[in-house]
């Protein structure tokens, strides 16, 4: 899926809205889990709810992993289902030299069919080129995030005076362009929001925190949106666990459409900035 | 496995030699593709092959991965196979926020059964933390790798004047202790070794590339030792590629021998420094 397309989607739907598919066997209805495949049956029972109001779905790999093999294979169909108009996002945050980077894009983007990927920049250019060698593919590379173990390293203060994670920003922006490379930004500081646009005015940011993790959207969005809007405003927890009950799905929809109005809403009032897009 | 018997298995089988299974349906003998499970009885026959003369095996979980699930059958069935002895060291680089770490340290200890898994440091503690919860596994931290892109982040410098990689060392080596984690520390520059042995004296390293990346076992040694011997020696391609025919096998036996030789040579030049080993 290319940036026009992408755009497009957001524009069509008004909605900027990522929903992220962590679904964990101890948190999803009980009547489910007599089924051949729980997982799948969840998120299926989810992008049917809620596909009319994102414009992309967020596995994170790791809550598929920990079932082994048949963890692999619910998240191989979910990703299946979900419409091809919608970009599926693999959350795996995966990094390695490059012979094994190529390993994981070919994963990712060629087995799963997955749209991006989100990456570590720890080991440097050669540990992302692998997967920006895909047309039509992005990489996700981890810029700044909102866990409190982010002051650990991102936050350090280097020798010129910028700080870690706006040298990730500036270097690895130059590994691709803004047609195959997004950020990952935390949300819970929206003033770091305007800092990292400055530093990266024309990427798309992919933002989680919003909802569970307690960031605002129109905060979020006032300091983040860019003229391609540029900003990919995940939530899962808060979406996917709205309801414990057979009505999940039902409320996960309530849920989501909460945000993409006001995501509607949001864009309305910034249409002014906004790029025409080809109906 | 505790530090202790990783110890005196280095001393018993006078070796420190970790054998990566980086296995890939491309290069395996031809004859393997006609079996079920090629990945898999390759692995064997190398374990077979090799298990008296290594003490590590470490498969890279995105070979495995590329194949989509049944890639993860052929891992489980390769790790299920590997004898109790021997560290399993899954070289996977995961990291993420707590709540998703927990579930890949659920997958990789759990499931899979690895007694170790490397682990990637941009995130800091909450991401490495999960790992540490298990009692007898380990997680081995990306230290200083020794690909072209190590320059883009891990080598710079530090308001402090010191390099980034040298805080990721002092700051990780007290999320745990030497009885839990590791360092990968790339061998292909090996003044770094005496540096790095330097900060962290007392922890073991997961040294990749000696041999097909071409840093040179006895200069790692002179500059990595500890008095419990602290270092884990990685070979991959070098030894299971050995050879494309009927005696792969037994060629890669070989190569292990010829690096198992040279380890029991080193062990001898330091045995002054070296802990007594429970026998």
């Amino acid at each position: 899926m290319n940036k026009k397309a992408l755009y497009n989607n957001i524009r069509k739907k008004d909605s900027f809205l990522c929903i992220g598919l962590d679904t964990d066997l101890d948190r999803i209805p009980k009547h489910l889990l007599d089924l051949d495949d729980p997982i799948y049956a969840f998120n299926k029972a989810i992008i049917d709810a809620t596909s009319h109001l994102c414009v992309a779905y967020k596995p994170n790999t790791a809550f598929y992993e920990t079932y082994g093999p048949q963890g692999l294979i619910s998240l191989k169909k979910t990703i299946d289902y979900i419409p091809d108009d919608i970009m599926v996002i693999a959350d795996a945050k995966r990094g390695d030299i490059g012979n094994t980077s190529k390993m994981y894009a070919k994963s990712f983007f060629e087995y799963y069919g997955a749209d991006a990927i989100t990456v570590a920049p720890y080991m440097g250019y050669d540990s992302v080129k692998p997967f920006l060698d895909y047309d039509g593919k992005w990489v996700i590379i981890l810029g700044l995030t909102s866990n409190k173990g982010s002051q650990d390293f991102q936050q350090l203060k280097l020798e010129n005076g910028s700080k870690l994670y706006e040298s990730v920003l500036k270097t690895t922006a130059n590994y691709g362009s803004t047609e195959n490379t997004m950020f990952v930004i935390g949300a819970t500081q929206s003033e770091y929001i305007a800092e990292v646009r400055s530093i990266v005015p024309d990427h798309f940011f992919l933002v989680p925190g919003v909802g569970a993790q307690g960031g605002s959207l129109q905060e979020v969005a006032d300091n983040g949106i860019n003229n391609y809007v540029g900003l990919l405003v995940n939530s899962s927890r808060g979406i996917i666990y709205a309801s414990p009950d057979k009505d999940f799905a039902e409320k996960a929809a309530e849920k989501a459409a909460i945000l993409q109005t006001q995501m509607k809403e949001i864009l309305k009032q910034k249409e002014s900035i906004l790029e025409p897009f080809a109906q």
